[in-house]
């Protein structure tokens, strides 16, 4: 492989790549590092950064200096962002988050302690403090919170070419922009005018002719994942973030969003295996922070559906047949409800579910439950009839897992549905809920259906 | 609320403008369901259709005849679509697609049967004809397939102002664009122009001086998901595709690869609950279908875990009590196992796994289910001591619980990472295999080591 390439043929780092820089890094070549890293984009900055070990991330970032892009800060995992933060000192700090966008420091100042927030920003020029001041006073996770104060806003009596006059002219615009704002004189936004629409019509047209007035606003208090469904239903990639005064305060751009959506969906994968807001990166005890209470809760469950058991003490001793196949009936259970759920979960968060779609999948799901009880059923009975030579078992197995392939199917939708209708997120709990339930109900049906039929009691 | 709102307070569609729209459709007074769906934007629509029913979704569409957009049927839930596709005459399916720009006409025609595709096809201009078989061409979930085959390309000779004049008198450009790109005279790809730098630059400028030649180039048979990687990473909105000799053959657009990111989650939700590639307005039998399949792998596994059990039927007679206790350590390494299965998963998917963080994340999770398992050792251990008066129960539980919690971490790691080393996708399987192993040893562990100690073999 060519030791040159930054990434070998799976689109990881070249592992020889790195061990050049490593060696420059150790070494104290500071030159060499600069010449490896430069051509490197943020993004890749970071995943270089999240390749090497803790004191090779403070040592790069030192021997770049005033070439390290903090915006590559962004792109590394949390605990990684705020170790680091940590050990850099906060003037150097000051420096790299004056020259980001806003919505990127924003990002890197959020998590920190109050007390070294404050520091940072009092290092900056009063009128950046200010607007990131701004920003980090609107909630975590809200529109304002995440958007960039850097817009391009004109009057709608300007021409097209004045413009693209103005834009060639004048020195302190964003970045990277998409399209214009079109406001009145107390920022009000009277239309968008996309870059694409701008080149295509001629100088002497007045902005107020092209401009798109069918615009969408997004509240600055508004949630980010409520914006992430305008961008993703209406195909944005900027959009115009309002204060209660609907004057136009920042803007919104698809890079971000994408970030959104990533985070929502990975929120509802993690919280339905109840796991927290853990990185890879985290360590071992915070892990373990993170993990036991859902393990506490599904202790304390697993131990009520024992009781139930508990109770067929006596059922159990004069058939040991029914411990060896208990378990089956609940395991079923249990994934026929995982299944329902994880669909209903997914569309409750997609928004998927209005007034007759919803009665529709309750129908449906009621019906599948009962079609794959009917199916399994059928299998396992024939498996237990043979397996025990006892064809009164088989029916009893057979009922037992009926009943609870209904009970899943309803549990997996209505749980979701309640926690929904009670402003909870759907996703965090319903898991314990739903296989409690299957577990409760399977044990019992299958323990007591057997009582009865061999009578047991 | 005003009835006129086309959304309510909560987002959704407004029921009483609803009512309104059905009540006009169910009277054919078109020109009013004409008035009141022409504002709508195309996404819209596209929830309008969902909405109400299946009879009323043809009317609509035929009472807005040439003023419906068919890109709202790339809005709509596939069985949705494929519904109205199959209804629609196919002169007036080829009419709409004509219309639209090529990624969207693809995505409506690629589910069809070959036989309806080909009969739409044939009502195409030659020249569209060709460019959307082409895309059909490649496989489905490749760039090549997703991408929008018009896209602005130019020389490098050409200064702003010509490329300016060009965009102003040109009349065939797509819909919408953010980039332009600058090829040789066998298109290959020499850089890329963002619009807004187009706009800062002065017109004697030539493109060559002003573009952008670090430039990412997605192969068109490259899978979606590994172009929507490149954009995430380097926070593109465009990006240009290209055939096996590197030319520029399409463009992929930021709005389809968001679509892309959520499916890709999803999927890996889905597919982790044993759910298939489903959708809310899917029928019954297709439901059933669809889970059946992992239902089933999930019975045959119970059989084995009830067959583990079964060894041990001697010893549960003796002690009933093991029965009551035995599906509590199960249940518990099954629920470790799922946290760390879910996350191991996920940063699979993600791409976070290098060497050195692999290996650190192997050791963190067996240390997690070793702390994890020790602190619901002593918690279960203490209840069953109590509960059953039986200090020495209570610490064969205890010890079971730690063995099944260190299995479950290293089986929760192991397994995605060897379904992974073997091209397979660790979401798919991952589950069954986890389960089944906590569950077998949970048993195992706890049965075999109540029986030693007891001494009831």
């Amino acid at each position: 492989m060519d030791p040159n390439a930054f990434r070998d043929a799976e689109d990881r780092i070249n592992p020889l790549w790195l061990e050049r820089l490593r060696a420059h890094l150790a070494a104290g070549e500071t030159d060499d590092v600069i010449e490896m890293m430069e051509p490197l984009h943020a993004a890749d900055t970071g995943d270089v950064l999240e390749a090497i070990e803790s004191p090779e991330q403070l040592a790069l970032i030192l021997a770049l200096g005033d070439k390290f892009d903090y915006s590559a800060l962004t792109e590394v995992d949390e605990s990684v962002r705020l170790k680091l933060m940590e050990l850099l000192p906060n003037a150097e700090i000051a420096r790299g988050v004056a020259s980001l966008d806003s919505d990127d420091a924003v990002y890197l100042l959020e998590d920190l302690e109050e007390e070294d927030r404050d520091a940072i920003l009092a290092q900056l020029p009063p009128f950046e403090r200010l607007s990131l001041k701004r920003s980090l006073d609107f909630p975590e996770e809200s529109a304002g919170r995440r958007m960039q104060t850097e817009f391009i806003a004109i009057p709608p009596f300007w021409t097209v070419g004045q413009t693209i006059d103005y834009l060639r002219a004048e020195k302190d615009l964003p970045d990277e922009f998409y399209q214009i704002y079109v406001v009145d004189a107390s920022y009000h936004v009277l239309g968008i005018v996309p870059l694409d629409k701008l080149l295509r019509t001629r100088r002497p047209v007045k902005i107020e002719a092209v401009m798109n007035t069918n615009v969408v606003l997004v509240d600055a208090m508004e949630d980010q994942e409520e914006a992430a469904r305008d961008f993703e239903r209406y195909d944005l990639v900027e959009v115009a973030v309002v204060d209660e005064n609907k004057r136009l305060v920042g803007v919104l751009t698809v890079d971000d969003i994408v970030d959104v959506i990533h985070e929502e969906a990975d929120e509802d994968i993690r919280l339905m295996a109840g796991v927290g807001d853990e990185e890879v990166s985290d360590s071992t005890l915070d892990t373990v922070k993170s993990r036991a209470p859902w393990l506490l809760v599904n202790l304390v469950t697993a131990v009520l559906v024992s009781i139930v058991i508990g109770f067929f003490n006596a059922t159990i001793e004069q058939m040991v047949a029914l411990a060896v196949l208990m378990p089956i009936v609940a395991s079923m259970g249990g994934n026929a409800g995982a299944q329902t759920m994880t669909v209903t979960v997914r569309a409750l968060a997609m928004r998927e579910l209005e007034g007759r779609r919803m009665r529709r999948l309750i129908t449906r799901e009621m019906i599948v439950g009962f079609l794959n009880g009917i199916i399994f059923a059928v299998l396992i009975g024939i498996v237990t009839a043979f397996r025990f030579a006892n064809v009164e078992l088989g029916v009893v197995i057979g009922l037992a897992m009926v009943i609870n392939m209904i009970v899943a199917g309803s549990a997996g939708i209505l749980i979701p549905l309640a926690l929904h209708k009670l402003k909870a997120d759907p996703a965090i709990a319903s898991a314990v809920f739903v296989t409690t339930i299957t577990d409760v109900v399977g044990f019992f049906a299958f323990l007591a259906l057997a009582g009865l039929w061999f009578g047991l009691f």
